[in-house]
């Protein structure tokens, strides 16, 4: 697997574009488009929200349509909570950019970020589509991947190429979101993080649709920056088939090739989440090996990596350890107190359950001074692991999320 | 039933005293013993975390014992994560001061606040233990309630004062807590938030544990500060049946009156906690109404309180109510979207799922910049409610947390 450049159009046969249509109060690129030139194959997961934005709620049922072309997306307005008018206007947005294409609307997908509650400016987004068909472009991924960012500061693109059999197949993608990111999305036809990838692979849609399953799980879904789920997380991958490989039907050698191409891609994705939450300065892997299931590992990844006072402790360069205790002990799973490691860095802090011999604190703050934070937690309870992602907490969050809307 | 001055020394027969050990680096008080003049029953609740600290541990054990005369308590230390030696140094701080007081160290319980994962400076307390119980006084509440303080900045009491039959019954108490606040505590036999109480009640321990459990429920494990469960959240009640009412030995009408007492009180101490949550500058409540269950209110109610993003919009004074939206959304709990209103205030924002008509987010900011902020939502998908009660979320929250422990 050897990583290439071009985001969402590194595959074959795929198209973006990304412009300003003043969604966004600022002069920043706010509506993009994604476009394959063959109908392809495409899978879902969204958010487990109960409040599920209108674009979710379209692109749910657009997604039981056989085949799919583009995916069209604005930032600026996460056309949330604006009842069935939203609804609406979701509809309207995939339709309105379908008919240049020649498409129908449930050729479609739509997605949207911003703030919740205020009406989607339909009108400004319908001027703008003619502009967005005509812009689609092999060289529009950069473009694509800027329109889609919200208080990101970074764009966010990943692409891999790999070979299966005599074919190459790539895999492209892009995402964004740096707050209101804790993300628990299903392919179960139900982040706002939103994440687009495109791979020339040809798969059948169900089996596409577990191979996303499977890369989200260890990726988008163990990234939090704030521990909020929004209302509008929503992860695409459309496959058009244009590699030539032989179809992957089911789950074979073929399969697991190209699962394991999406979840390095969805990994790399999902930490550049992390990487640019919102205030960050520090990118925060949290460590969990020897749990009893690896949803227990998961758990209690998770749990630490939600916690306020560490994720400020780091921010302080301080490692103030007892917080990842305490938030571990907090995760609901069952494990033996007694038994638990914790490294900061190359630095044993905890051994069975008690401070470290030895242990010295300024041994360990080099570790939380550096842009990378590894932090590994031992339950030797059992063999499962997982790892979770973050960043610190820094007053900038909060200056950042304290004059959002106004 | 009429509010006193006095905490926990206002019941009868209760004396308390505190003073510095210099457990704190800083010159304030940091340990503090309660007093019963005579055999008092007693009742507990602990952290339900997986890890627990010392005192909880030897706390536990102790309850076990029919009767309790005392409670020791020191700020400055957490005393977790100590391993056996941090059991050992539990223990060693009960019965040195249980044998100043002529009594077994069974009778004595314990309880510790501060940084975790260093060794309690267990000398620096028996030093202070002649003075610490020679300083017993029934005017000793205030420098009790300010010794068990940390983060916190200013001392948190309360009591109350009620008929029953001809018998007049008082019920004070302290707590302390202003970070690591999310407790969900157990009376079965398992915050750091810190709440001892007293009463002069007399009433059997069995049933006395009920009432606790029944009071907590409502009050100190609906308070998040920052939504980090600790280690070492213990809340303590003592009995010593000075007030000689019949004795209350099963749930009749002197239970319902006495919970009713004691539940306002701890209702009364738990806002104190949030309204003092480090660096808050605001109180704020959440009101859920409408659900299925009692547990799903509280569920809702709590998640919406431990929101990051919804708590520096309060900061900010920005009603950005598309948050509460999402974090109700997020709770894990089943009710219909399209049913739901949200209350700013007295401002309507979101009225069946989608923005109220007329909705003017000029008229929700006055709420937003008081010190007091009430958020209501009505799920409209049943008849149960509950409350819950946190801070804003300020920079000030991130600087008193990156700078803790170094």
């Amino acid at each position: 697997m050897i990583i290439v450049k071009g985001g969402v159009t590194a595959p074959e046969g795929f198209l973006a574009s990304g412009l300003r249509a003043g969604i966004k109060k600022s002069a920043k690129l706010d509506l993009a488009l994604l476009y394959s030139e063959v109908p392809a194959v495409a899978a879902g997961a969204f958010t487990t929200n109960r409040f599920q934005a209108s674009p979710v709620r379209i692109s749910r049922t657009h997604l039981k349509n056989k085949t799919h072309q583009a995916v069209i997306v604005n930032s600026g307005n996460a056309n949330c909570a604006n009842g069935m008018a939203g609804d609406r206007a979701a509809w309207e947005m995939a339709c309105s950019a379908a008919a240049k294409m020649g498409l129908s609307g449930r050729e479609v997908l739509v997605a949207s970020t911003g703030i919740i509650g205020v009406p989607l400016p339909l009108a400004k987004i319908k001027a703008k589509v003619t502009d967005l068909v005509g812009g689609l472009s092999a060289r529009g991924a950069g473009d694509f991947a800027e329109s889609i960012l919200t208080t990101d500061t970074v764009r966010k693109e990943f692409a891999v190429k790999f070979k299966m059999a005599r074919s190459i197949v790539s895999i492209g993608g892009a995402c964004k979101g740096a707050g209101m990111i804790h993300p628990d999305m299903k392919t179960e036809k139900h982040a706002t993080m939103l994440a687009f990838i495109t791979t020339d692979a040809a798969i059948s849609k169900k089996v596409l649709e577990a191979a996303l399953e499977e890369a989200i799980a260890d990726s988008f879904n163990m990234v939090s920056v704030d521990g909020d789920m929004s209302t509008n997380d929503s992860c695409f991958i459309l496959a058009n088939g244009l590699a030539g490989n032989k179809k992957i039907e089911k789950r074979n050698g073929d399969y697991k090739k190209f699962t394991d191409g999406l979840k390095f891609l969805a990994g790399e994705l999902a930490r550049m989440l992390a990487r640019d939450g919102e205030g960050a300065t520090k990118f925060v892997e949290i460590q969990v090996a020897g749990a009893k299931t690896k949803e227990d590992a998961g758990k209690v990844a998770r749990k630490i990596s939600t916690s306020n006072l560490l994720k400020c402790a780091i921010f302080g360069a301080d490692p103030n350890w007892g917080r990842i205790v305490a938030s571990a002990g907090a995760a609901g799973v069952e494990f033996d107190p007694g038994k638990v490691d914790v490294l900061l860095g190359g630095v044993k802090a905890l051994s069975n359950g008690a401070i470290a011999k030895n242990y010295d604190k300024e041994k360990a703050r080099p570790f939380f001074k550096g842009k990378d934070v590894t932090i590994r937690v031992d339950l030797k309870s059992g063999d499962a692991s997982a790892r979770a992602w973050t960043c610190d907490f820094s007053k900038e969050y909060v200056a950042i999320n304290s004059e959002y809307s106004t």
